[in-house]
């Protein structure tokens, strides 16, 4: 199998640039700096021309080396390893002979599975004996790491530039890690991922789902999915495939991601026993954490709050269930009349990903699946167990992410973001959405983004995007930019709201290269300058001063400045 | 010049039905009554099949005649005058025997216009001399009018199906027309025009803007867009026209409208100058409005909020005047060196539109067009004026919006409703968006959703759409489409956070059908059944129990009944 690059090589008008450290002088913090064309105006009397330079805007940039010209890259052979150096300079972790887990060492030795297998193996790197190698465990040391540094410069993208002072250090950032109020994904098997944080003093953070199931796609739309979502500005990747060949698909789509990427392990542990609820055991969730730790996974969305005794309380909804891990554990626990075993064997699961600096996901098996059900009895009896668990998970120094809803309507989302900081310690929360209506299917990106930019403003520190095909199909390529983009949206008003340093610098430049009908720099300068160039062309003739909305004698930017020259005389 | 009806007669799954009056038994008020299909399950045990009924759902429908099959729609003869068996009993208006305003005279006299004149003319109704006519008028005597009760049976449209008790009655909507708080527009001169109301205690309304430009569109692409956008859910529809034969096309629009319409009238009074912002004169400004207050227009932009001695601030500004009226109206008053003359010449507006109960729209001349600039001295100032302006419409029994921004930030959105309802005594609030980030040409129907559901959840009465091409083209019919629902979204997002009654039961009924896998039902129910359907198909080869999204196994509806199930056992 050779898979062929996605088209997304270079942002227009745009340059890959890199920033060193202090601490850490080798880091290469990747960003993107867009440049702008100077203001020319013709003095009115004199005729003369007058140029002013504009100076460029750096961007936050998620598409690591795919948009680095002088980067060949080929997903044949996955990424640059650019945190291998640092890994490798550390005495808290060993070098694995093989793999560990049971299941990862039979398909290894299936030799059916060669043609579809990505070509490089690696062998994993785990804990020694003892050692607290999180970032959360080197945080409490007063350890400033690199991935520390490395996020402490990406957040200032826009302010170092500008001399806008932040309070962004290296320092700021090991001291929310080890609060637990901010998280960086950043398992040492995957050394592809450029370090980012996810907290709610940070950038707000957004996360796209791929995945194939049953019914569709297969490795190469995934890959190129992940790579195109990483292009158009997400910050982590979920793969939630639950079809075939789900080892395999993860393994290619690792070694190509730029960006922290998530599972849920029970999605495969249930693909083990084929689907049947009541066969999942322990063991097989077990060595199926196991198995993906050691290809790189760096957070692990874990359903331990939904209980037994919940499940009762589902015949109060209208709509039930409607996360899939939360069915699934809520269902074992009802057929078996046990204990959900992720809940059990939670210290178990924490002593697991805490050799591997796994962050777990705590997910929300009974989020709300319609209005009707927003803020009702069992999302926030779940909501404190995962209080608990929060706590359970800190002291084996395993970083904690908290999932929130789903559908909520609006006058219900500050009660979530409320409760959700005093149950769980102020760990960060990761919401989806929340969808503010039922009715609009087809439109659920937007339903979800006026959701998430409200809950992301009160502290929401990472938003799940929601694509156009929600509730009615899986997402494709243009699905994918869709949601993407709409989610950037919300989360760069949110960065507004919030008043993060520097946050405002390209909304003004973008301002003022429309006051100056700049219309190439308003493009570059947008979120997705392709699509903005595409509805300016297809309607106009040339860059000419004023735009088809309006015609010559009605723009109010035109006549706006003959105002101001007049009043200036 | 022959006109053919644009593609949009139906909803599925859907009736057309009339509602009666009880003060006015003939009132018929149109709704839209979404039948759905039986809930159907087999009893495991018995293999027995249960069939449950489900009510149908009742839905505010704007768009008029054109979703009834009974009535045979020609937009060449435009659709029923509805509203005339009303007027035409009422002894405070009398029928003129001739327009009255010079240049519809004038038009109206050139043969050359024949070909793309609308075929039918009509004697345009006034109030008889000292007659309060207007709603508002009528309200403040006491009079409850068929157009007052019309509303409130329209706002009720979900809550009286199921009995749901609801505030609003015939006398709460005459007390809010009475104090300002809410509008009823309605031009006798557009009898075509269901009634409907704008207030914050009512549901919020969302209006469309369409028009051509020097630059684009004819007759009958404005006609299609403006019936389009009602088919979709626009509650009112502005005419921005600004290129050739104006009035002409206008008289097709209104005559084809089954909601209230509004225009600009200095952009019409620009080209009569051929676009010489110092050429404009009062006189000819009320020569427009006669003009256009004669064919029907329910509401007129006016900018008379923008002083002389806001014109020395814009220079503070990044993007300056962004208000088409406010930059003409700022420069003529530089150029002049006089106050603007719709400031000066206020009382006898509102004198012309008492006249033909025309409500007046004080236009936001200076509102933001950049993050950067929102909130700003020269926005609020103005404001402060608009509340001066209002107190003088009241006196005439003028109805009274008040427009808004524009741009403005999360953070700062709350200080711009705050000061409206205090400085402008409770007029009514209607904002275009806002947009909450600058930097997303392309998708600004999102950016500006996101600050135009939580601006009206906060009390604002009408939002105002905004299309994907903001900012770089005019929209097409599939931009208006795109707005108008992203539109409808941050309504009913605001809907059900305000808590109106019913809002709701549409979103359950579309839970219910979820959770029970009744597809076409959740088509049906949906803002746009075309496009969630379209989105379905195309990944789906039958209504199966499950959706391409998580497969067999990882339904987790279906998981979720299995629990319930067990749990009843």
């Amino acid at each position: 199998m050779k898979i062929e690059n996605i088209d997304c090589r270079t942002y227009p008008g745009s340059e890959k640039v890199y920033l060193p450290g202090e601490i850490f002088p080798d880091l290469r913090v990747g960003m993107r700096r867009v440049n702008l064309t100077p203001t020319v105006t013709i003095d009115p009397e004199s005729g003369e021309k007058h140029i002013r330079e504009n100076a460029p805007v750096y961007v936050y940039d998620t598409s690591g080396v795919f948009t680095d010209p002088d980067v060949e890259v080929d997903i044949n052979r996955g990424i640059p390893r650019i945190r291998e150096q640092w890994t490798a300079q550390r005495d808290d972790l060993e070098q694995l002979d093989e793999i560990t887990s049971e299941y990862g060492r039979k398909r290894l030795a299936m030799k059916e599975l060669d043609s579809i297998r990505f070509a490089t193996h690696h062998k994993p790197l785990r804990a020694k004996q003892g050692a607290g190698i999180t970032q959360m465990a080197l945080a409490r040391k007063g350890v400033i790491t690199p991935e520390m540094e490395y996020v402490a410069i990406r957040e200032n993208t826009n302010a170092a530039a500008l001399g806008i002072s932040s309070h962004i250090t290296p320092e700021f950032v090991r001291q929310e890690v080890a609060a637990g109020r901010a998280v960086i994904p950043a398992n040492p098997n995957h050394p592809e991922a450029e370090p980012m944080i996810i907290g709610r003093n940070f950038l707000v953070k957004l996360n796209t789902n791929i995945g194939n199931s049953a019914l569709s796609s297969g490795i190469e739309e995934e890959v190129n999915k992940a790579v195109w979502s990483c292009y158009w500005g997400g910050d982590t990747l979920m793969d939630l495939s639950t079809g075939d060949n789900i080892h395999e698909t993860r393994e290619w789509i690792i070694r190509n991601c730029p960006v922290p990427m998530g599972t849920v392990p029970v999605y495969q542990a249930l693909e083990k026993v084929d689907g049947r609820v009541e066969d999942l055991t322990w063991e097989i969730y077990r060595d199926t954490l196991i198995e993906q730790a050691e290809q790189g996974v760096d957070y692990f969305t874990i359903h331990a709050g939904a209980l037994r005794t919940h499940a009762d309380m589902i015949a109060e909804r209208l709509t039930g269930i409607v996360s899939r891990g939360g069915s699934i554990m809520t269902r074992w626990a009802v057929i078996h009349n046990e204990e959900n075993f992720l809940y059990t064997h939670f210290e178990e699961i924490c002593e697991i990903l805490a050799r591997y600096d796994v962050a777990v996901s705590l997910g929300d098996g009974l989020r709300p699946g319609s209005i009707h059900d927003a803020n009702d009895r069992s999302q926030f009896l779940e909501l404190d167990v995962l209080g608990e668990l929060t706590e359970i998970a800190w002291r084996h120094n395993v970083q904690v992410l908290i999932e929130g809803p789903g559908h909520v309507p609006m006058h219900k989302i500050k009660e979530n973001m409320d409760r959700q900081i005093e149950k769980c310690h102020e760990a960060p929360f990761y919401t989806l959405g929340p969808l503010t209506t039922d009715i609009a299917p087809g439109y659920d990106h937007i339903t979800s983004a006026i959701g998430a930019a409200q809950i992301a403003w009160l502290g929401t520190a990472m938003i799940c995007y929601v694509t156009p095909k929600e509730h009615l199909a899986l997402p494709n390529l243009e699905d994918v930019r869709n949601g993407v983009i709409t989610y950037k949206i919300a989360a760069h008003a949110a960065d507004i709201a919030k008043g993060h340093p520097g946050a405002q610098v390209r909304d003004d430049a973008m301002s003022r290269a429309r006051f100056e009908f700049r219309w190439k720099d308003q493009f570059n300068l947008s979120l997705d300058p392709a699509r903005a160039r595409q509805y300016y062309v297809e309607s106009h003739k040339d860059d000419d001063h004023f735009c088809t909305m309006c015609g010559p004698n009605f723009c109010a930017m035109r006549i706006s400045k003959s105002v101001m020259d007049d009043c200036a005389k």
